[in-house]
């Protein structure tokens, strides 16, 4: 692929190329190539109008189709998308916003209908090697930090994507998983790649990812694990539909049982690990190799294992995080992603993924910092210490728990510091249950030892 | 795509990445891609140890799995891979390989078996920018000349085509055309990218072709047009099997009429326009579009249309011709591949072929050049004037027929003439017809005028 290509306007060029091809669809709105450039450049020349400048924060709180079309539309105007987790609390969201400087906050899509047409041409787009996306993920600090992304690191991966696991003009591609992670969104920019067409659901609903599937003739299927869990039951095993190609199984942990019991109904699954940091995709088994088989890297990424930590390099690493030099710095070292995640490479040089951050909590497909949560529990005034550590959960592979040690003489009821934490977090990252402690494992220089939390206090050993 | 990847040793890559996928298979003989890669590996050190350098020219006067074998192992040790087309006449095949200055020819894959094995590493390949092939094609002079090909024009193309029609590694290729011209040689640069398999028959036999593609489960097939209606015939226009997806039908004019007949037993038909000195497919219609669109250029791939003209730029163009700076220089000149082909951009940029170069003659997926027959013709002992224009033919699309002046008081019999060609040319290129005339039509200038030369004889008008 020549850089003039990658430099290009690549949403022009698709709309040129297969102007009646479906890119988008969700329910009854069906948009082609050509109607889904149109609709772009108007947002686009909008968002201009009212005072978008290149560069210019503009956060997107919806989904769907609608978040598509202001997704390439950002890009055409120069401005950095900053795609919000509809999941997160209000206090989080603003945190984000705040952080970057949203100087656009678009919340509901009626906020688009309601922006007034302009006919003024946008100005030329930055260089595509440039971040277009702000992406918010937290660290082990605890602190987001959003990870700018380009469209070059984008379509790279989306090219290495094609290369590894096929890619057809007749691809449809069933995007039941959140778009405002770096998992939906990095399908978009693979439709417009191929030139096939992305099928959006909003919300994930094991029945309406059944029905699609047939009605549809979906090709491909981007889940995490507890979603394909509840649509093997909701499909109560049936059959794969022959349509079916490919099953992006990702967003954390790939049980085997799960993968196994996916296989045996015949679902064309290929686990992946993958990282906003990296534009989705480091490592995918395809389809069909046998389970003990280790994900083989992407054209064009090489890993390296130091000292237990997995290390990316490749066409796909982000550009660093937004105004934190020194994380980018130490998260890109030597030209090399330092996950903090913990793997081994096989002989043939495939990945097997040991853990995630040892501390990650991995709820959902979510992610789940425990340093957050253990933030958010120490600003309630009766904890003076918080620890917090993933427990098993048959339904979301893990929920985060907490371990509090109380302020002298304090003594509030569970209830509180749940509304406390239903206040500052999303849904998912509010501590399953709340056990008060004497005192929490650390070393002997204080670190916290988050994976002893379960054993027995040691006011009772 | 990385520079990186597209200057690896892409066979070993893909060795790596997909050790156990079927790579070749022929007949009974199957190639995975690891034991492709091994066999290369043996096949280039033996080659080497043969006295094969950098640079040297190995032709290849075989097809099939063998050839495909020694292909790879050319470029592996660096050498100029000159495939010969077997087709061509014993004097036809000195020329090149006189021209070509060819230090090692293996005409038989005997030769493979019984080179002597060696452990010697092969040196560092070099720059996947530099030339690997040499194709010899005739330009309107007549002159065979040699288009230089390089493993980076190879990668761009099959990317290209990749991202214009899809690849998936569950692909299979029957490749049932020459392997010595680069509609076929292409086939293997595809299969390596995407990591899927062809099926090759060294000779196009229609009752061979329509009994692999429903046992071997072909998903992409290239033919001639000759060859697509021998094939219809062959399967009295029984409806096409659900595998295929692509029919790339190429090497010369595509007739409206054929094409119809195949989409409407369900073939999936892409006519396509391609040249040897741009590595293939240059602008394809895909599958199922309307037939009055026009081919749109592949990605990376610029189309202009100069006084008629068809010029291509773009990153699949050849690095010149061998040894022939002067027309090096005029076939590239100002970045431009000048075709010497005409046609015309539609309103969305897609090209329309109206003509092959005006006098050259399309015969079987053959290239008929007039000149070079001409010169052939001028040879005898009794022809003082030769002109050579194409006559339709229901088979074969076009044949030659010759319109010869001859000395005075000459009279050779039409046998002479016939027997006269044959020892020079290919079978394909001997004129169907010795027109006998007492003048050629010329302009004032005394250009021969060949599309003028069916009508009556000036001496006659």
């Amino acid at each position: 692929m020549s850089g003039e290509v990658l430099n290009s306007d690549w949403l022009a060029e698709r709309a040129l190329r297969s102007p009646g091809a479906l890119a988008l669809c969700e329910g009854d709105r069906r948009l082609g190539y050509a109607d889904l450039d149109r609709r772009v450049s108007e947002v686009a020349r909008a968002l201009c109008a009212a005072g978008v400048k290149p560069g210019a924060r503009v956060a997107v709180g919806f989904g769907g189709l609608d978040f598509a079309v202001v997704a390439h539309a950002a890009r055409r105007c120069g401005a950095l998308l900053l795609p919000l987790n509809t999941r997160l609390s209000e206090r989080e969201i603003a945190t984000q916003l705040d952080d970057a400087e949203t100087e656009q906050v678009l919340r509901d899509p009626g906020q688009l209908a309601a922006l007034p047409p302009s006919d003024a041409a946008p100005p030329a787009p930055p260089d595509a090697g440039e971040p277009s996306t702000l992406i918010y993920t937290s660290g082990t600090t605890g602190a987001p930090k959003g990870a700018l992304l380009s469209p070059r690191g984008f379509f790279a991966s989306a090219l290495a994507s094609a290369l590894h696991l096929g890619a057809l003009p007749s691809d449809r591609w069933l995007a039941c998983l959140p778009l405002f992670h770096v998992g939906g969104l990095s399908i978009l920019w693979r439709s417009v790649l191929s030139g096939s067409a992305v099928v959006v659901q909003e919300r994930f609903d094991p029945e309406q990812v059944d029905a699609a599937l047939d009605r549809d003739g979906i090709t491909c299927l981007s889940l995490t694990a507890n979603m394909l869990a509840r649509l093997l039951d909701a499909r109560r095993d049936a059959p794969a539909p022959p349509t079916l190609r490919l099953l992006l199984l990702g967003g954390g942990p790939c049980p085997a049982p799960l993968v196994a019991r996916a296989e045996a109904a015949g679902f064309p699954v290929a686990p992946t690990y993958g990282l906003t940091e990296a534009h989705s995709q480091v490592a995918t088994r395809p389809p069909g190799a046998p389970p003990e088989v280790g994900a083989t890297p992407l054209p064009g990424t090489a890993l390296r294992i130091e000292a237990g930590e997995i290390w990316v390099r490749g066409p796909t690493l982000m550009n660093g995080y937004w105004r934190r030099p020194e994380a980018s710095a130490a998260a890109l070292r030597g030209g090399w992603l330092h996950t903090g995640d913990l793997g081994r490479l096989d002989e043939e040089g495939r990945l097997i993924v040991l853990d995630r951050r040892s501390d990650l909590i991995v709820s959902g497909g979510e992610n789940v910092y425990p340093a957050e949560v253990e933030a958010a529990l120490l600003a309630h005034p009766d904890v003076a210490e918080a620890g917090v550590a993933g427990v098993d959960d048959m339904e979301w592979g893990a929920r985060p728990a907490a371990w509090v040690v109380l302020q002298p003489g304090a003594d509030p009821d569970t209830e509180s510091l749940r509304s406390h934490c239903r206040e500052r977090l999303a849904g998912y990252k509010v501590p399953v249950a709340f056990h008060r402690a004497s005192a929490l494992p650390r070393t002997a220089a204080g670190k916290l030892q988050r994976h002893r939390l379960g054993e027995p206090d040691p006011a009772q050993r």
